[in-house]
């Protein structure tokens, strides 16, 4: 089997697309459009461009946005009094404090003093409460966007066995709960579970968010699976992108990694991927680029929430 | 195989005696003791029961109490009201709005007014989601139980494969936040769940808690496997039983149907588990047992953090 290969770009394409006219309704019928306020601390080159991608792609849909850039040294009180005055500016809909912050900030009391209204990264507690519990909440980006490809995709998820090899807060839990929700069988794999080749082999669905590249291999994946790449490793020695590809695609990754000094690898080895998957989300140009859009989603459904819109 | 039956009472036991002496020191050292709050609102006769043996366990392990007991036509406002001022008694150190709760109440709005710090029942969205997170937080009872049980019997939980048959917000889901913590390999099954039993025989682990009397027999338990049976059924037609249980089981079943009008059975087969089974918690004389040692546990828990004392 040649594994159908799963592009994230027109699917975050279409997804932008739905936001940017929904947009345009909102502005044109409720004469507003939603505003994500951005929080960035210090100067790690990473986050720049993280921040960068997010506020162009509010533009690039007509979302407003509001953007504060503190120093390196800003103090956890001066960045808790900054949270506080977004969330108690009535015209800011969602709020996005850009990961990770300065030793010297603490990082929970931050994220759990975010108005849960407007937390549109959905890592407050209660916003990670209610998505276990069933009920609305803003979720986490990037296990939202796995749905999305899922779906749009046409993969079943209902009655499938779908297995997650990762527990984070950020990916494997939400994306846990999401796809229990969709009335997937839902197994959750870690550094700690026994004889994973044989766990997740019995897959439907196979999420991997584990950071380590290549790690999974084919004997990890069930003929036919579809197989979700959530990870995104930096790679660097060339001698590790030998054991990974051949061909056409390790020459690419070569010469990626002598350009720009490394290249992108998901948790899944891409050509067993490709050799026994039914479908497979590669990296990079899979996953990834469905977290902004699902951003922005959020975004406008806080927005909408909010003002009491339907 | 015969399964070794692990009795909740004596575990039951074990752990209110700890928390009977804590108390004491607290009284002792700190010159109070904890203060749980229960309301009950109407009549529901299992309700008076719940709430009668939750105030004898506080008195016979020291805790204090206060019983608010409404009218079943009380508004969703005067409730709101009466745990609004609870939550602002710094007397109180746990608020237990005893379920269900009369149809003109809204129990998600009650649910969420009480204060996280005085949730012992756990079912705050913050603690829900505290608890995902891995952080500190105050357990549903049944599930945080279930733990006791297992360490207690000296059941090896990390590495081991835990399936839980149910996926419901009180047990199914944070039993497996509390396992996955605990480092198991955990897999969620349900109705949709296809081939459930080839699933539930993969289990070390096993349980169940999907309020149907014996539904998980003989091919759903692996040999040897643990079988914790979280169902609490009322059971009134003697013909079920007919097909349940055997011998003097059988007997005293019929027995009891005929004095009480019906007898408690578990979502697990018990003749299946004691013969497949290496460990199994019987019902009656399981896990329930545990349940209201729990709560005790949580308001100690939450007195103590509220009042800063380690």
């Amino acid at each position: 089997m040649t594994a159908k290969i799963l592009n994230g770009r027109p699917i975050a394409e279409a997804i932008k697309m739905e936001i940017k006219s929904e947009i345009a309704d909102l502005r044109e019928v409720h004469g507003f459009a939603p505003c994500l306020a951005v929080v960035r601390v210090g100067d790690d080159p990473a986050s720049a461009v993280y921040v960068g991608n997010k506020l162009n792609t509010t533009e690039e849909l007509g979302l407003t946005s509001i953007h504060h850039h503190l120093p390196a040294e800003t103090k956890n009180e001066e960045l808790l009094a900054l949270v506080q005055s977004l969330n108690e500016n009535d015209d800011v809909d969602g709020i996005l404090v850009q990961l990770p912050l300065p030793t010297q900030i603490d990082e929970s009391a931050i994220l759990e003093l975010i108005d849960p209204k407007k937390d549109v990264d959905g890592f407050h507690p209660i916003n990670v409460g209610r998505l276990s519990q069933g009920r609305e909440s803003l979720v986490p980006c990037t296990p939202a966007g796995v749905i999305e490809i899922l779906k749009r995709s046409g993969i079943e998820i209902a009655g499938s066995n779908a297995v997650i090899v990762g527990r984070s807060n950020i990916v494997g839990k939400p994306m846990a709960m999401l796809l229990l929700q969709e009335n997937a069988t839902v197994t959750i794999c870690h550094s700690r579970t026994r004889d994973l080749p044989s766990i997740a082999a019995r897959a439907d669905i196979l999420v991997a968010a584990i950071g380590r590249p290549g790690f999974l291999r084919s004997d990890h994946i069930k003929d036919g699976a579809a197989v979700i790449d959530v990870g995104i490793n930096k790679v660097s020695d060339p001698s590790q992108i030998l054991e990974l590809y051949d061909g056409e695609e390790l020459e690419k990754r070569l010469a990626v990694i002598e350009n720009r000094g490394f290249t992108l690898v998901g948790d899944v080895n891409k050509r067993d991927a490709i050799a026994k998957a039914g479908a497979y989300t590669p990296v990079p140009g899979g996953v990834g680029l469905l977290t902004i859009a699902m951003l922005m989603r959020n975004t406008v459904d806080a927005a909408k929430r909010r003002r009491g819109i339907d």
